[in-house]
């Protein structure tokens, strides 16, 4: 595991500025990180069936391979809104690009928020002039721009010989990617070009991102987009691709640590699988299944139920009597029963800010692994009135 | 639509009993149903690969096609037990079999409650000696045994010509039934072999229990058999199907109400899909998502989260600029766009007990219903403690 910067700084020639531009009351709402010269680059966007108009322009963008700027809101997300949604999301990047004196063509736009609610685009227009000259160095202050129901904001960095990779990321509720997270953008000097920084980025967000649920609902606007200037130079193929994937899954676990209403991280593996594909399935169905939720919110002893969210993969191939299985290092089942334990010792073993599930199927060597958090009160006062507060 | 009975009601024949053995403080927690006479018979069982031991004795027992009674126990599932736990599920069928006085492959065992723990089969045996004196004529009388985070007994009973058909039905939590909801059990006194009972009932099986979801949950015990004693002689089959559709819908209905911590009844309706399974997919995904269910608990107007639902099923054929969608009759959503409309009317229009969405997708001719609930703080509470409380 590579060592992550203890303060989030960016790569050489990135920058960023945020604002409140009115879209929410008072915090800020609009941020632009800009290089100073092109980048390579590359996206995943979500599969949803809806995607916002954001994603629909971003894919016709993303397709040249090139990106100087990505400018994002928060607050209305720009879905469900139509033509005229199209039409405002293009003049949110000739925004950008006028203010950055680029072309809208290496511009991606992100919005995020309310589903079905016009963009009040007047506002970011009038709100993004004068940003250019705000662009500064801390990667948080871009961070805080794109927050909904965040509590924190979300940015990480780590070296790759003389190049540093970035991240920037928000995330909270309607997770379960499918492609990419909610928004996360990845910055490196590192000298790369777009054909390998896509496939490098498919890989590490088939294993991180992907992985990923906090409700197992996929959100209409997950974009995770990398820009590489090449202000840095060459660095070696392996190390980055294991740097990216390393920054990716951290990622990952502190999205997955700020779900909505969330108090534990859960991280759940998987081995002896019949595939990495089935391995994925059955890790997020432990990820995602509302009874070990809140089995670990409460640090119910309740262990049976790992059982039954792995039985309910219909399609997987499992062997009951070689299904074992650990809470936080602690052996709960063995050849699919219960093993006879103090329930004291389990709830002590669960009652951490991190659990860790394992399981080991005994049916072949697919291994995956799945990101998520506790289901709590929290998440239902979050969600029960989102769109009116 | 039928009229059920205003009480509901045995047919000819059947009975029950009920008690409190030892497994809950002083509940009730087994059950008796017993037929005078032989019946023809026919079951389904959860699709979950960690059947539970009743399972287990069921799927041989009901290959002979003939039952006499069910024995059902609440509070300890009896899954995830291993070989010992399928013979206490054969101790509990012979236990039954030897209090009315016939064979134990007679008898369908059933077990709910916690999983992975032992069956306190000696309270079992103990307690069920005596009950056939104790059988009597209210189906209710025996829900009540079978009850775990239910709130009510829940048993339903209409006629078929001189015939008669009852349910009787318990399930909270843990459901998103593969084959069959947690327990129900269908009684009639109608004429009809084993093979057409089996058909059946798989067929109404599909259209309403599997069409049911509280939490995505697949219950390791679910379980849904139907005997027929013939004491009433033939029906008209087309009218017998009917019924027996109508009666599982409307106890589907009843068990979604009654969801972990439920204040409101969900009923999705999706018409214009593809196919009926599409359908049936797009429809659950609505009733099975976490931020339709918030929605719907807090009568928010965040009504985008409709196409969100319908978005996120990847492998479904869905024409965005085709697909429409009600809020209890009020239209939010028109060409995949949401329409401009007054929150309060929506808002309005959400906040009753039973709330119907309905989504046309203008893709095909697939039609299809799904049945949820909202989810609230009472899951939580009843979930992160279940085990221990």
């Amino acid at each position: 595991m590579p060592d992550f910067h203890a303060t989030p700084i960016f790569p050489q020639g990135f920058r960023c500025a945020s604002r409140n531009v009115g879209l929410k009351p008072s915090a800020k709402d609009l941020t632009l990180f800009a290089s100073d010269v092109d980048c390579a680059a590359a996206a995943v966007f979500t599969r949803n069936h809806f995607p916002g108009a954001p994603i629909l322009l971003g894919r016709e963008t993303i397709r040249g391979g090139v990106l100087r700027a990505v400018i994002a809101n928060s607050k209305v997300s720009n879905v469900a809104t139509g033509e005229e949604g199209v039409a405002r999301a293009r003049r949110m990047a000739q925004a950008a690009a006028t203010e950055l004196g680029t072309s809208a063509d290496r511009i991606l736009v992100s919005s995020t928020g309310v589903i079905g609610v016009p963009l009040p685009i007047e506002k970011i227009e009038g709100g993004v002039i004068g940003m250019a000259g705000e662009l500064q160095r801390d990667p948080l202050v871009g961070a805080e721009g794109i927050m909904t129901t965040d509590t924190h904001p979300k940015a990480l960095s780590l070296s790759v010989g003389d190049a540093t990779i970035t991240w920037v990321a928000k995330g909270s509720g309607m997770i379960e990617p499918n492609m990419a997270t909610m928004l996360c953008y990845v910055f490196t000097d590192a000298a790369l070009d777009a054909a390998t920084l896509d496939a490098l980025l498919r890989d590490a967000v088939d294993a991180s991102f992907n992985q990923l649920t906090v409700d197992g609902d996929t959100s209409t606007s997950d974009t995770c987009a990398i820009l590489a200037n090449g202000l840095a130079g060459d660095v070696p193929l392996d190390e980055f691709r294991a740097a990216l994937l390393a920054g990716c899954l951290r990622i990952t676990e502190i999205l997955a640590r700020d779900g909505e209403g969330a108090t534990r991280l859960l991280r759940v593996g998987v081995r002896g699988a019949a595939s990495v594909r089935e391995a994925r399935i059955i890790a997020k169905a432990i990820a995602n299944s509302p009874l070990i939720k809140t089995m670990v919110h409460g640090a119910d002893p309740n262990v049976g139920r790992i059982l039954m969210a792995i039985g309910k993969c219909i399609d997987c191939t499992i062997r009951p009597d070689a299904t074992d299985a650990w809470v936080n290092g602690f052996q709960v089942v063995r050849g699919g029963a219960r093993l006879a334990f103090d329930d004291a010792v389990v709830r002590t073993a669960l009652a951490t800010e991190v659990v860790d599930l394992d399981v080991v199927l005994g049916v072949g060597d697919g291994e995956a692994r799945a990101f998520g958090c506790d289901l709590t009160k929290g998440y239902i006062d979050e969600n029960a009135a989102y769109y009116s507060s």
